[in-house]
Formats: structure tokens, C-alpha cells, sequence
């Protein structure tokens, strides 16, 4: 039996127990424990640890560590707390970009056909036939091409809408018009329809969509943020919101999660709500994903790609 | 200039005159007018009419009428009550598929992601994660599956559903599992997680989906009607979604539209209204389709494909 993986995490300890009882049946042979049944000699030989949101403080439980491997794509929490010689790997799941895109063109749909309003209209009692374009007329853009983002772009591309790929650095995505960098954001949400945000929480992106920025969007257009709240300035946005610069927001994710009770999002009449749903993460395949990664090192030292301190991401 | 062609209509006299217009400008050298402008011997003269939704009655002032264009898909107010002589031609728009398969994706997408559902818990300000589903494990029955069926198959299928595909004769349509006449609907419903409606509404079809029927569907199923609303009977639709035998219908087709004020399914929690939308026809690609259509005939005699009467589609 090799070294156990310590499994480092915030979660409760219900789901605690269903991942780390996922993750030793996904790696046969080596042993995946909560840090506290460790002894002091075991904790000093950990090189690898699994973590699922940890307190980065209690990493510290581990001097020897080398890399830790995420069960979820996002990590922003780590970068930047971490020890900056710890490796961080973050779930890359095939199966997620499908779910997320999936979720986007759900909600791409559901602001394209105006079904915000027609449930309005449904609790009025009022039969009214709003214009409706065709989508090759609507133009989507999706901030950050990345591994989801990509998959969001092609998806939202074969049902036929217009759509602008905007990055840090540029991508080439078939059929997307695509644009890279800063000063090329406020020509992207000057065009945009709809406006889906999916890029990962980094300095460079953290407020990205504030006040100024929002005043480039096109009068009316739609939000939908389905990456990190901070993002997005939430008082920028209820302001444009209020004004009726933006027509509508779809929300998956917030400054505070849980969305506390009060919070002026829960009754918007232009703000759907969602629970930070859009990309839930699959536990048997992430497990399997995370098993094969240190399956892979445990043999022959290999390391999966880790995530660049500097970018982020 | 040849005979005027009458458009003929029950529609108020504003929508009336953009149709004429649409229509003349996509067939110069042809006078489109409204029925009353025309004297007797011009009545007398007229073979071919354009129709929306017309009286049957008002067709009997054309004594020379052989066919008559519908600027609509749907056309079963006229099948049974026209004279049998008359061919009917329905409007067979590929946009117009394009258009339907969107709105049903997205109503699907919209189920496939329990937005209905969080949307009520947004109303209570609850933050719950609901179960979600991969869509390869989520299976949509398309009944109808002629060209605004087959349409929206291929589109389910290309985001990753299961497809189940059912009409009155079996089709083939790559990766929808296919099924022909009454006695296999039994099956189909007992398999779809999320049942949606495409059939022309026909007396084979009028009440298909009535208690009996109903009763072969998959615990907790939903429903997407977008095609006729005396399909479905509402009663036993009402019904069933107050045991939780279904769980959501999204109606965009009802027995009188626009729906009555104070009707049930208004206020209904299980159900979403929509204004009968789901294909908003465009005047303007319908108006150039006609037209190519009265063009060829004046041109050579060539009659596009018309109604079975007796199948009514």
C-alpha cells in the first residue's frame, strides 16, 4: 500500500465521505483519508493531496507537499494562498464543457425567445405576441475562450447564432469571430445581444464587468454570468438593470454563495436566480478523472498541466 | 396585368394589409387585394386565392376556385370544410422549422435544466441544488415527426438527448430511435422523460393525448405542446399534473386562443404559458415562398404539393 492522499476540503463531512469513498474506489490500491486520520510521520510523507475547496491553512499540515489536484475547475481560492512551489491541478472534465454549454444555450434560449417576459405576461393573464428575430440575427458573446468556453461557443454556433469569442489572448474557434485582450471588450459588448461570461476569477478579470464597462454594453442587451460573481459588479449591474440599459440577467453565481435571504437578486423583476447550478460537477467522472492524474504520477512521476500562478488559470 | 389574386382572411384589417403588401412586393406584375375590391367579373375570374386562417365561407365567392395557398403550416380549419375540389397548399418554410426546433430546444433545454423549478424556489428565496441529469440520460419523445418534427429531432439529438421520434407512419432519421402508428405511442411515452408535441392536428390526432393515453406516460414526465392545443386533452393534462403523474407543461397551443382570461392554466404552477409562439411566422420569407409558388403556376400550370384531405396534413 502506497502513501494515503489526504482528501482537503470545507465541505461537510456527509459529502466529504461521498468523495473520498469515489475516489478510493476510482484508484484501487492506494488509500484516500481525511487529514485528521493521519499520523505525524504519514502527514510528513505527503507529496500529493486532493482538495475540494480546502482552507489553504490547513495545507499547511503537509511540509513535504508538491502539487494538490482540484475536483472542481475553479481554484481561484488557492492560487495566490498557496506556497507558490505547490503545483495547482484543477479538474479539466470533457463531460463538464458539455453540461455547462448545455446550460448556457439553455439559458441563451430562454432570454433569445423572451421567456422572462412571457411568464411576466403569464402572471398578468396577458395573451401578447412579442417580436421575435431569428438567431442568426442575435448576437452572443461569450467572454472567455477557454476549454468551456469554446464548447459554449460552438454549441451557441450551431443553432444558428451570431457569435463573438472574446479572451485574454485570442482563440480561433470556427465560425466565431473571435478578439483578444482588454481594449477589444468594449467593441465586443457594443455588438452583443447577450452577453455570457465564463471566464475564470483571476486580478485581471475580478470587476472586469463594472460600471464603465457595463456603459458599453448595447441598450438592452442580457447578462448571463455562469462563471464567478466578482466578475461581474453587482451594484453596476442592478444600476443598469434599473435604468433599463440591460434588459435581464441570468445569474448561477454571486459575490456571497448561498445568495443570502434579502439580497435584493432574490425578487428582481428583470433577475433570474439560479444556485450555482450551471455546471455541476459529476462526482464519479471528476473522480475518475482525478484517479487516472494520480494513477499517472504515482507510476512514473507525471504531472498533469498545472495552473499558472501568474495568469490564474 | 394577369387576374388579381384575393387575400382572403379572418385577421383585423392592419395585419391584412401588411400580408398584401409583403405579398405584392414578392410577386410584381400580380395585383394581391383584399376580397372586396373586386367586382364580379374579377370573382368570377379567380383560381387561386391566398389564405390566413380565412371563413370557409368567404371562398364561396370564387365560383372558379381550384387551389388555394395558406401563408401558414397549419391549415385545419380549412380541411373537411372546403369543397373537396379545391386544393389546399400549406407553407412549408424551412426558416420556419429552424424557428420551431429553436423554441423546442430551448423548452426542452428549459425542463432538461428544472428552470421551472428554480425559478419557484427563487420566488422563496430558497438556494437549493437540484439532481441533474447528463442529457444522454434524458429521453425526449418528438410526436410528429414530418418536417418541423424531424427538424427538431436532429436538433435535441445534436445537444446530446436521447431521441425517441413517433408518428402515424415510421420515419428514419439518423440516431432517433423511430416509431409508426397508435399502437407503439403506448411505448414511446412510457420511455420519454420530456414529451413533445409536433402532429398537424387532424381527427386521427384531435385527443390523442387524453387520460388513457396519458396514463402510458413515465411518472413525472413533462409535456411540450407547440403544435395544436385539442391534442392534448386538458382535462386529463390538468389532472394529471395535480397528482404529480406530470410534472410540468409547457403550452404554447390551447382549445380557444387567445387563452380566456381566468382560465386554470393561467395560474397553474405546474404549467407555463406562452402565447402560441413557438413559430411565429416571418412575413417576409413566407410572403417569398408564396409568391414562388403563384409565380411558377402562372408561369406553367406547376401546383406545389397539396393537402391529403384525407389524412388532413
Amino acid at each position: 500500500m502506497s502513501t494515503p492522499v489526504p482528501f482537503v476540503t470545507s465541505l461537510a463531512a456527509e459529502p466529504a465521505a461521498d468523495w473520498r469513498r469515489a475516489l478510493g474506489a476510482a484508484l484501487p490500491g492506494h488509500r484516500i483519508c481525511a487529514p485528521e486520520e493521519l499520523d505525524a510521520a504519514e502527514r510528513a510523507a505527503v507529496r500529493v493531496a486532493v482538495v475540494a475547496n480546502p482552507e489553504p491553512a490547513a495545507l499547511a499540515a503537509f511540509p513535504a507537499l508538491e502539487w494538490v489536484h482540484s475536483v472542481w475547475a475553479g481554484v481561484e481560492r488557492l492560487v495566490g494562498t498557496l506556497d507558490p512551489q505547490i503545483r495547482i491541478v484543477r479538474l479539466v472534465d470533457p463531460d463538464l464543457a458539455q453540461v455547462m454549454s448545455e446550460g448556457v444555450l439553455g439559458h441563451v434560449l430562454y432570454l433569445h425567445r423572451r421567456i422572462p417576459e412571457y411568464l411576466a405576461q403569464q402572471r398578468a393573464e396577458t395573451w401578447r405576441q412579442l417580436e421575435q428575430v431569428a438567431a442568426s440575427r442575435r448576437c452572443v458573446a461569450v467572454l472567455g475562450m477557454g476549454h468551456l468556453g469554446q464548447h459554449a461557443a460552438r454549441a451557441l454556433r450551431a443553432v444558428g447564432f451570431e457569435v463573438l469569442g472574446w479572451s485574454r489572448t485570442r482563440k480561433t474557434v470556427a465560425g466565431v469571430e473571435t478578439f483578444g485582450g482588454t481594449g477589444t471588450l468594449p467593441g465586443v459588448l457594443a455588438r452583443a445581444d447577450i452577453v455570457t461570461v465564463l471566464l475564470p476569477l483571476t486580478d485581471a478579470t475580478r470587476g472586469l464587468l463594472d460600471a464603465p464597462m457595463l456603459a458599453h454594453c448595447k441598450p438592452g442587451a442580457a447578462l448571463v454570468n455562469v462563471a464567478r460573481g466578482p466578475i461581474v459588479d453587482t451594484a453596476a449591474l442592478l444600476d443598469a438593470l434599473g435604468r433599463g440599459a440591460l434588459s435581464h440577467a441570468v445569474l448561477d453565481v454571486f459575490d456571497t454563495e448561498p445568495l443570502p435571504q434579502g439580497d435584493p437578486l432574490w425578487s428582481h423583476p428583470s433577475v433570474t436566480v439560479l444556485p450555482h447550478v450551471a455546471a455541476p460537477t459529476n462526482r464519479d467522472t471528476a473522480s475518475a478523472i482525478v484517479a487516472a492524474n494520480l494513477a499517472a504520477y504515482f507510476r512514473d512521476g507525471t504531472l498533469p498541466e498545472a495552473v499558472d500562478g501568474a495568469r490564474g488559470y
